[in-house]
Formats: C-alpha cells, sequence, structure tokens
C-alpha cells in the first residue's frame, strides 16, 4: 500500500530542537519568543504544532476572555481600558486582536488601534494582531493557539478581541472563558439582530456609549429580551453593564461582572468541567479539521487526482461530487492500530 | 477492518428518486423546486449532493457575478439596479445574498432587504438569502451549489452579493466569474485598506455615491493605485465605474464594463480554459474540504475517541496534538483501490 508519506511521526529532530528551546525561552517570558512563537502556529506549521504539544502542561490556567461587536462599537478601546486595570492590580495581560480576512470592517478597528497606546516598556502586556488569510482552519485555531503561547509565557488574562463576523469569528469566542458582546445605541436593530442567534454566545452584554441617544431604549430592550427568554446559561443570568470607554467609565464594573461570572463557573465543580470538557472538545475538534485537510492536502495524491479529473469536469462528464466521492472512498480510518 | 459505514455508495432508492424528480422540476424552472433544492444544499444534506449530481451537465453557461464591498456601501441597491437591467434586456437573473453568521454587519443589508422590491410575479428573477451557521465548510460551498442549481433552473445571470468579511465570503466571491468591488466615499481609507489585500479579487471596482464628498478624491486613489501598481490580471486592466445606485445612475456604464469583461474571458480560448480549470479545481476543492469533515465525523469512531481523550486532556496528561497526530496516522489514503 504505497499510500502516503509518513505523516505522523515526530518532527525532525532540528525542528523539535527549535521547538524545545523556544518553549524554555516561553517559561521565562521572553517576548521575542512568544512573538516567533505565534507566527509558527499562524503559518500553521508542524514547529509550531510541535511547541503547542510541548507547552500544553502549562496551560489551562488563565482566563479567557472574548470580547466581541460590531465594528465602531468601541472594543478596541474598551479592551485597552480592561487591560489597563487588570495591569493596576498586578495581573499580566495578554491581548489577541483578530483581524477579518477582508480589510473592511478593518477601517474603524485599524485607525482604533493606531491610537492605542503602545504596550512598549509594559513586560506585562502584550498585544498581538492575528491575521487570517491563507492558513486552513483560519483565524480560529489560530487564536486559540496563540492563547495557548500566552498562557505559557506567564500571562494571566487573554483578552481576545474580535469583529463578529463570520463562523471563524464566532468560534473564536466560543472558546473563551467568558464572552463578553458590546454593543452600542447606534446599531439600533442590535436587540432584533441578537435575536437572530447573537445572544446565546454572551455571558455578560455591554452597552458602550451608553450616554448616547438611545441608550436608555438600549439597555431596557436588552434587559426585557433578556428576562421574557428566561435566559439563564445553566443558572448564570448575563448582566448588561453600561460603559463609556474612551472616558474609562464603567469598565471597574464589568471588571466586577467578569469576575462575578468567573466566580459563578468555578463554584460547581461538577458544571465547571462539563462546561471545561465541552471547551476542550470542540479545541480538539477544531484541530483536528485544520490538521486534517492538511494532511489530506499533503498528500500530493489527490493533488494528482483533481488535475486529471478537471478535464472531464470542465466537459460537464463528470461532477465535482460524484469526484469527491471516490475520493472519500479511498480514505479509510482503522479504528485499531 | 470494522472501521466504517459505508459512505460512498449510492443513498436509498427512495432519495434517488426524490432528487431525480426535483431535477426534473428544476429543469423546466419551478420556483419551489428551486427553492426546496438550495434549502436541501444549504442543509448539507446526501440528497442535496445526489441533485447537484444529477445537474451538473446542465451548469456553466451562465455568467456568475460576485458583488462585495464593506455594509453600507449599498450592495443591494446596486445588485437590485443590476437585475432590473438585465431583466429589461430579457436575461434571466438568479439572486443569492450572502448573510454572514453573524447578525452584526447584517443591519444594514437588512434594512436595504426590506426597501427591495419583492420578486413575486416576476418568473425570470429569483431572490434567495443564504443562512451560513451550521453547516460544515459553510456558506462558500452553499452558495455555489446554490448557483449551479439556479443555472439547472435556466438563469442566464447568477448575481452573488456578500459583505465582504471572512474568509468565507471571499471563497464565494472567487469563485465569480467576474467580481464587483463596491467602495463609497465615506469609507475614507478604503484604497489604504485595499493594499491589504483585497484588490486581487476585484475585477471591476465601483465608486458608488461618488457625487459625495470625497468621491473624486477616492477615484483618483483608486486609479492611481491601480495605475502606479501596473495591476492587470493577466491583461485585464480592472476598471473603475462610478453609480449612484439609488438613482440608477451608472448602472447601464457598469453592465457594459461587466460585458467588456466577460468578452475579455472568452477572447483567448487558451487562457478562458486555464481560467475555467482554476475555478473547477477551487470548486473541487472546497466541495472535498466539506465532504471530508462531514466523513470524518460521521465515523463516530472518533467522537468516541474524542470523548475517551477529554479527561487526560483536561489534565493536561495528553495534548490535543498529540491525539490530533493519533487519529491522523490512522487515516489512509489508498491511490489505488
Amino acid at each position: 500500500m504505497p499510500s502516503s508519506k509518513p505523516q505522523g511521526g515526530d518532527p525532525d529532530a532540528t525542528g523539535r530542537q527549535i521547538a524545545q528551546d523556544l518553549a524554555t525561552r516561553l517559561a521565562k517570558g521572553d517576548r521575542r519568543a512568544i512573538a516567533r512563537g505565534i507566527s509558527l502556529v499562524e503559518d500553521g506549521t508542524r514547529r509550531g504544532r510541535s511547541l503547542l504539544d510541548l507547552i500544553y502542561r502549562r496551560t489551562g490556567r488563565a482566563r479567557r476572555i472574548g470580547i466581541t461587536g460590531p465594528p465602531g462599537s468601541g472594543k478596541s478601546t474598551l479592551v485597552h481600558g480592561l487591560a489597563q486595570s487588570l495591569r493596576k492590580a498586578g495581573e499580566r495581560v495578554g491581548i489577541l486582536a483578530v483581524d477579518p480576512s477582508s480589510p473592511f470592517s478593518g477601517g474603524a478597528i485599524l485607525g482604533d488601534r493606531i491610537r492605542m497606546p503602545s504596550a512598549t516598556g509594559d513586560e506585562g502586556l502584550f498585544m498581538r494582531s492575528m491575521a487570517s488569510r491563507g492558513s486552513l482552519g483560519g483565524v480560529a485555531a489560530a487564536t486559540y493557539e496563540a492563547s495557548e503561547i500566552l498562557e505559557a509565557a506567564g500571562f494571566d488574562w487573554i483578552l481576545i478581541e474580535t469583529v463578529g463576523v463570520g463562523q471563524s469569528e464566532l468560534d473564536v469566542v466560543e472558546l473563551a472563558d467568558t464572552t463578553i458582546l458590546v454593543l452600542v445605541p447606534e446599531s439600533g436593530d442590535s436587540v432584533q439582530a441578537m435575536k437572530a442567534g447573537i445572544m446565546e454566545i454572551a455571558d455578560i452584554f455591554v452597552v458602550n456609549k451608553y450616554d448616547r441617544e438611545g441608550g436608555d431604549r438600549l439597555i431596557r430592550d436588552l434587559e426585557a429580551t433578556l428576562d421574557l427568554s428566561g435566559w439563564d446559561r445553566g443558572g448564570w443570568h448575563p448582566p448588561v453593564e453600561k460603559t463609556v470607554a474612551v472616558r474609562e467609565e464603567g469598565v471597574g464594573e464589568l471588571l466586577d461582572a467578569i469576575g462575578r461570572h468567573g466566580d459563578w463557573l468555578s463554584e460547581d465543580p461538577a458544571r465547571h468541567e462539563r462546561i471545561r470538557a465541552e471547551k476542550i472538545s470542540h479545541r480538539a475538534k477544531v484541530l483536528l479539521n485544520r490538521s486534517l485537510l492538511e494532511k489530506v492536502w499533503s498528500e500530493g495524491a489527490i493533488d494528482e487526482q483533481l488535475a486529471a479529473a478537471i478535464e472531464p469536469m470542465s466537459k460537464r462528464e463528470l461532477s465535482p461530487y460524484r469526484w469527491a466521492r471516490t475520493v472519500l472512498e479511498r480514505l479509510t480510518y482503522n479504528r485499531e492500530r
């Protein structure tokens, strides 16, 4: 069965040594090692995966906070405010800002980011923008992997900021321990939009710029919707917090709410274990899907088959569905081995 | 090797009969059959795939136009204008509007859509909103599949509207024959944003609401960027068209530009064949990836293994990377069979 090159074996010794060195430097909080490690996982390299394997036992302690919301809702400013407050309390904070692949919605984000004070000079703060184009499986996997690198480097909090558009961005927030949905009065039909499915991902709602016109109404609508729906996430009733991020108003209260959600998460050990297991399971699935596609396409054989199938497909003699079925029939999973 | 249930065989006779009936009704342009067919592919059902296999030979003739741009750029209004002009020329037009998974950017789109005159009563116009949450591989595959259903039902033009955020939305437009990027003066740093990578997907640029402040500058900047970069897509120099979609201004000129791009595509048979082959190849890859993930997770065995791995992963004794590697080692591709 001359099927495939060995894919599952250990990477070569050099690569492993490099990963080992990086892991050692990461454990000391070396910033260049962090940056390098994140680049490796962003590129989806095997070396990156070796690194993640080595550091996995050092992960699982940090709090992961996902912050999402429409463009222009002030997420970046809010994240910055949360980071500053946490720093004052002596906590080490890593920030991952997920850029959607397209630069469109990036306009506002980019603007915010430029205004954001540089993190240089503070060893307890690390910020990184995650690019997403190119790698299979994409931004969700890479962001989660980056958060593990930050954890291994000793950061206590990982703040993950993402524009809430696209499945992959939702995947990101679903991996967080606490998810915050930021809305603004201007978004107008936010509440109606939320009925379309976004409510279920939020542990905490934030009405930012709440003092603007429509702010009170948005808060009332949100609270009414939450009450009406009898919404609780297994006993957790999501609070609605009010902030004006540019004036740092309400940031302390938001942190308190995050703290309460954390307490709630850990107060019932059985529930805590269940939620944790769900996240690990989700994470493993995302990783497997990504690795699987990489493996299949690295085989070469399928590329060759595809090349041979183009002409009959182009002539409409063979449908892509039939072709895909043929390929899938040749893939087998050996339960025991 | 008691590995898997048979996956590749023909679906059961009933399912096949239903697909066959649908295909027959589709060929007659039956609108309920179109709607049902699109639902089947959206849900990623095997029946849907049978249908697509049956109709594939009837596809490949329609013009697929992808229209993308930031929220609020007036894409929906422009698509509506294009559809009306094409209808006046006697062409049959199908519209697929891709909703991002999240409702955020949906605010404006939803508004546009509500204002859009109903397509009811015109047999030559069909409009469908594509939802995307849930199915593996997602919106790009489903949208392309829906466009094949519309083709089989005799539509000459397929207009695919998508908010340009997220890899999957970019995948949608990359499958189109002609891709239009709609910008507005308000988007401000559009040109700078474009440098980040969006330029390469556009065959035609549209500056909508060009009479607003900043319109002239945006047009100048775009043209300068296109000239400076010496950008041509293999001999095609993307034009910059000016429209005011709400007043139907410039829509005729945009259609002319689309026509010119179509002529250019077909004038060189070798190039035409190459581009066509690339699209078919891309399409087959998207389909295979989607089917592959579905197959793997339908096996059951991997779910069982994942369940058994949760505890050691939770205790940090086993990393997800090592687990994924074990699973991948059991997957083999048999080149000949």
